[in-house]
């Protein structure tokens, strides 16, 4: 349905690529500039001798429900990669590149693609990754971006869902619920506590900590994997969905931050709000199960990273879902699991 | 920016991907059901001993800007895949797996799901594919579609852009303008002429034929190589840059079929509409050059495959664009240039 369109900004496709988006992709020769049908990706950068495979994650983030319409475009960026290299490190792969689609509307110029294109920037250089294709287009309706990223895995290595077993330790990395409550300022719905206290939160919200490393050094120990995206207990519902077993989690071992502490202290939240912030969502970081005997190797591994782990839980024969429990041991009724994409 | 919302249809994204997509993953061992945070792409899939690399491609449609609102859904898979088989093909490659990522609305029910579905289904067993991952959101937006589409090729044999010669023969596939020309019956632009010729040339738009075999036919005789998607001169065009040289085209050689020649003339369209044809897009031909001593051989090889293919005109060391010219060999004005994306 071809349409032609004048356009006063001059942010004309090939324009676009050749200014904002060709430079990101000058590390990959198989990406030929992005002036060619497509990419192509190098299997000759596996580990020499190894059995190594290409993963591949594919996010789609739309503006006003994944993300703020006026959210900084460099954030934007800045998440979208970060978010895909979480998913990459949830199967034990390391990040090695990526494609991008985007579709733009009338709201979209140069000063934000310039931001976007420096947020993506900024994480290719963390990352060591490179853009290797994609495609650009109008719509009329939110703007839409999507990101494939390709990463290299030895199957061995490979963190799946299904690989939990009764008895194995429940481990989570970092600190959960911080993006939530940082969302929750964004939006105004709660009384902000100190400055630094919500730059933090809000901080967490926008940039998550991809756990590449800790997936990597853990994978041959751990059975499961998954990163905490849709919430804590959602995704650990994942696990035993995938798993075909149960778990039991103690509230009092998750690991909150100082600053979700003091905030929901100080807020309009109601005293029991952690239990809220477990199924919160966009923390990113990585939930995994160990069979008992590994859990000291594991955590002498995670020491020596200087990545904080807690083990919150263990995996139970039964049931096939996610009890949380009390101090004393009693399941608490939880009114939402998680996030629900529709 | 998580979003509680119930839906009545039953709509929920893992139960869309459960019903209507994990059957279309059975194939690929590396995608785990799409139960897992992403696929593995299987690199040992080369031809042995070979130098294979994954070709990447990527295509995003937007409903009501690329097709129509009101579009049968199957119909929109098949166009959205073979849009991407032909993607490849101008790369050389052979088509593999596919990623699929869907931002749906509310105007999108299980009767569409189903259909689209089943479009994917035809597609997987014409090309031998298969869906590997993907991600599914909600937008308040029009429904918006990208595939990532893998394929293998051996670099040395990858059409580029970049490899025209002065003095290549310009060559095409099929016909050309028949897509432009059905587009124009669906939106009610032209009278209709009869119902074979207009059933053929909406079929021409729905169903573009990915020239798969000739491009990996051709491609060591080849120099450069384009799927014509934004039209002949434009796609032409898109050569000229790349390779830094110009490209005489005569009228009279550019391949029409007979319906839309048959279209024309009993249409209330101008005489020479034959020239918005070849800037009409979306025909999915491929357009190649190849050095003169090389043409004959290029010949025999599509007469063995049965693939008709013109020369339509030479390669010039001039200029750096596109002239179509009369059987005179004067220049003939061009109006439109091809599709443009905004």
């Amino acid at each position: 349905m071809s349409e032609q369109k004048s356009d006063p900004e001059g942010l004309d496709e090939f324009a676009i690529i050749a200014k904002y988006f060709a430079p990101l992709s000058e590390a990959s020769t198989g990406a030929v500039g992005l002036t060619d049908d497509g990419a192509l990706l190098a299997c000759e950068n596996v580990v020499p001798g190894s059995q190594e495979r290409l993963a591949v994650t594919t996010d789609t983030i739309v503006a006003g429900i994944h993300y703020f319409h006026d959210a900084p475009a460099k954030l934007v960026a800045q998440k979208l990669l970060r978010v895909n290299l979480s998913d990459l490190a949830a199967m034990g792969a390391r990040p090695y590149a990526y494609n991008l689609s985007l579709a733009i509307n009338d709201r979209v110029d140069h000063a934000w693609l310039g931001d976007f294109a420096a947020g993506l920037g900024v994480e290719q250089k963390n990352w060591g990754i490179s853009l290797v294709g994609g495609d650009t287009v109008r719509t009329p309706g939110p703007v839409t971006l999507t990101v494939s990223m390709f990463g290299w895995v030895e199957p061995a290595k490979r963190l799946l869902r299904s690989n939990a077993r009764p008895g194995d330790i429940i481990y989570v990395s970092g600190t959960i619920g911080d993006a939530g409550l940082g969302l929750k300022i964004l939006r105004g719905e709660i009384e902000a506590g100190g400055a630094a206290d919500v730059e933090f939160l809000k901080n967490r919200y926008y940039l998550p900590a991809p756990r590449t490393k800790l997936a990597a050094a853990i994978a041959e120990l751990a059975g499961s994997g998954i990163d905490v995206s849709d919430g804590l207990v959602a995704d650990l519902g994942h696990i035993c969905q995938a798993s075909g077993i149960g778990a039991d989690v103690k509230l009092a071992d998750i690991p909150f931050s100082e600053p979700a502490r003091r905030v929901i202290e100080h807020s309009n939240l109601r005293d029991d709000a952690c239990l809220d912030l477990i199924a919160s969502g966009d923390d990113y970081e990585l939930l995994f199960t160990v069979p008992g005997w590994h859990g000291g190797e594991v955590e002498a591994v995670c020491a020596g990273l200087k990545i904080p782990v807690s083990p919150i839980g263990t995996i139970s024969a039964s049931g096939g879902r996610v009890r949380i429990l009390d101090t004393n041991g009693q399941e608490m009724k939880i009114e939402t699991h998680g996030y629900k994409h529709f």
